[in-house]
Parts: structure tokens; sequence; C-alpha cells
């Protein structure tokens, strides 16, 4: 078994419900699959992982895939081991990362993800398929024991990546102005997935997908885009 | 001595040049100093740390105040200690953190503005005066050995807080959905200061000051607005 993951910017675009826009994608990825472990860890909100694995099973019940909540476990890192396939909810990557090292699922779930268990991630969920979580855009509400995460791709990601908005008068950093500052501390790239675009992960191979480019940080170049269907497993 | 701080929300306003918004302010702020020692280490979009000085020296030199930067001097802490005045710069408040946790200046540093050395921070350097990071906007690039910081004011501030754009079809957290995920794991008030605002820290003391309101949220409460000229240490 080889990996076969789908890892998308977010969930949901603007004016359209919840995994509606990436919904055939998904019926085609899990079409082996009867039931989803849902990891409901990063809490968007705050919402309670009851509450969230409820939207998530709303979202699935469309194409017939019952979802369960980690939470509802016993043994979170058996419920992990047993899967038939994982989707890891966005929400706020800090909570995410500090509760999977808190119950010790870091190396679990990267392996049964390395060992073919399909799987799904979005923004948060797709944040920690990268090297680090050093290049989300979250507010670090929680200190999480390290900023390691599962490096199944070779690069880092950036989700819900945000184009300059020149008319703004707000003097904070631009989005590629915080990824150039990753750059001057750390090596790896930086894939930035604009809302819409989600990378699909079939063993060594991985296709950008969706309607847009990706923006592509590395250490020593320019950035530079990269369109839908391309391949971006050169990108270390 | 007592504390006699300027915690800003942003070094720069929109069409304005570097700190020439608050300069009239500072020239009383520093009125009895000759010389500053500038803290760089925040170093926005990785600009050198003397690049960085030559920045503040040169707004400095408008007002007839000297600029040192702390990393010409031997001993860092030293410098933090023999100081007439501080001033630490904006950037990004994990690079700064990072920083000031290695040379080990944490305790120096809140000593001596507890004990009346003229502090002004703007940006990652007025996130530092609050009880912990965990508000910044910035990403995490590095990993700091704590989000503890100085807790000079007994809340966190969030420095260029920005309302939301009811007209944006990102899907991304609003600043506001971020700040109450914070509430949703930690009890500390939380600052919301607008870019244009300062905090002006008298003894125990805390003024809210500029042409805005600052946005208040309290973990029991609904966010609230606060005028300037208002009196903030009440808010723990």
């Amino acid at each position: 078994m080889m990996k076969n993951m789908i890892i998308a910017s977010t969930s949901t675009v603007f004016g359209s419900g919840y995994l509606e826009y990436i919904l055939d994608d998904l019926k085609l990825h899990f079409k082996a699959v009867k039931t989803i472990l849902f990891i409901p860890y990063a809490r968007p909100s705050g919402i309670t992982h009851d509450d969230y694995t409820a939207k998530a099973k709303d979202a699935f019940s469309k194409i017939n895939i019952n979802v369960e909540g980690i939470h509802t476990f016993k043994n979170p890192k058996t419920a992990i081991e047993q899967a038939e396939a994982i989707f890891v909810g966005g929400g706020n990557t800090f909570v995410l990362v500090s509760q999977l090292y808190k119950i010790k699922a870091i190396e679990v779930l990267t392996e049964v993800v390395q060992n073919g268990t399909p799987y799904l991630g979005t923004s948060a969920g797709s944040n920690i398929c990268g090297l680090t979580m050093n290049t989300t855009n979250d507010m670090p509400i929680v200190y999480p024991p390290s900023f390691k995460t599962l490096g199944l791709v070779p690069f880092n990601i950036n989700p819900h990546y945000l184009d300059s908005d020149v008319n703004s008068e707000h003097m904070g950093e631009t989005r590629e102005t915080r990824i150039k500052e990753f750059l001057c501390y750390n090596t790896q790239t930086v894939v930035g997935l604009r809302e819409g675009s989600w990378l699909q992960v079939l063993g060594e191979s991985i296709t950008l997908k969706g309607p847009f480019p990706a923006r592509i940080f590395k250490h020593d170049l320019a950035p530079y885009e990269v369109e839908s269907g391309k391949l971006l497993e050169h990108l270390t």
C-alpha cells in the first residue's frame, strides 16, 4: 500500500457549504471506505469535539460514508491504527498539534498514512502534513511541545494562502512577507495553497489540484507560481 | 522610580514615516534621555540588526536622541541594566522572544522597566509587555522555549488589531475569532490595540492613547470597546 492523501487548503470555499466544493473528489478518494475516523482536535472557534464531528458526519453522509470521532474511542492510538480512513479537520494548528503530542499519536498517525490509510486534511489538518507547523497562520493560543509535524510531504504547507491586498492600509505583515521571514531562519520549501486548491498525494507523487496555481517559496529563489495539474514532489 | 512605558500597536501608520505619528509623544516620554538602547531582535523581513538600528537611529535623530543597538554590546544583559531608556522594535515576536530567552534577558528587562527605565515597544516589542505572547499575530517561524513574556501589564496585548472585513471572501479566521479561541484555553484579558493606538503606563496607571478605541476581550464577557483616554489597569 502507498500514501493516498488529499491535503486541502480549506474545508470551505466562499459561498459554499462545508466540504461541498471537493465532495466529488472525496467520493473517489474514499471510494472503498465505509467509515472515516475524524480527528476534531483543532476545534475551530472552540467548538466541542462532538459538535465538530457531527458537522463532518453531516457532510460525509451526502456521499454515504460514516464518520466517527476519535474522542469517542477509549484508546485513540488504537483507533488510528485500526481506521479505514482518516480526516483531520481544520481549526487551530497549535491546539491540534498539542493534543496529538499529548496522546503520543504523531508517530502512529504518520505510520498509518505512510502505509496507505486514505487521509484527508483541511487547513490545520493539512498544515500538519508538512515538515513543521512553522508556516501556520494560526494564533499561538497554546504552547505545543514541538513544532515538528508529520512530514508526509517533503516541504511545509501554508494553507489559506492569501495574495497581498494592494489597497490595504493595514501595516501588519503580508502573507508573503511572513513566509519570506520564515525562510530567513529555515531552508525547507513552503507551498502556499490558495483556498480551493489541494494536493493529491499518491505514493511519492504529489499533484496540485483545484482551480488555482500554488505559490512556491524556496530558500534561494524568488517566489513563483505552479499551475494546477503540475507535480510538486521535487520541491524539497 | 516607577514604570514609564509606551506600548504602541505599530511603529508606522499608513501613509506616514517610521514612528512619525507618535514622535511628539516620544519627545515627552524620553525628555530626560540622551541615548536609547534599541533591541532589534524581532528583525522585520529579516533585516539585519545593524540596518534595523540605523532605521531607529534615523527616526530618533529628529528629536535629538541617540540610539545604540544592543547587538553592539559585548554583554547585552549589562547593556539593559545600564540603559538610560529602552526601545524594543517590531518584527516577528517568535524571533524576538527566542533571542531574549537565549541571552537570558527576560528577567533583567522586566526588572529595569519595573524600576523606571523608560520603555517604548512597538508591535512585537509591545506584545512582550503582556503576560504571554499567545495573542501575537506573527507566524511561528522559530520555536521559543516558552510563550511567557514580561508581564509588565496584567493582560495580553494584540497589536495591529484589525476589525473584520465584512466584504472579505477569505475563509481564514478573523482576528476576533482567533482571540475568542485563545479565551477557550486561557483566562487572561486581551487588549486589541488598533494601529495608531498606544498604552501609556505610569506606575500602575495604564491609559489608552491615540485616536481609536481599544477592543477588550474578557474570558467571561462579550467583547467591548474602551474609548481613548480611559484607564485600563482594572483589566486583569
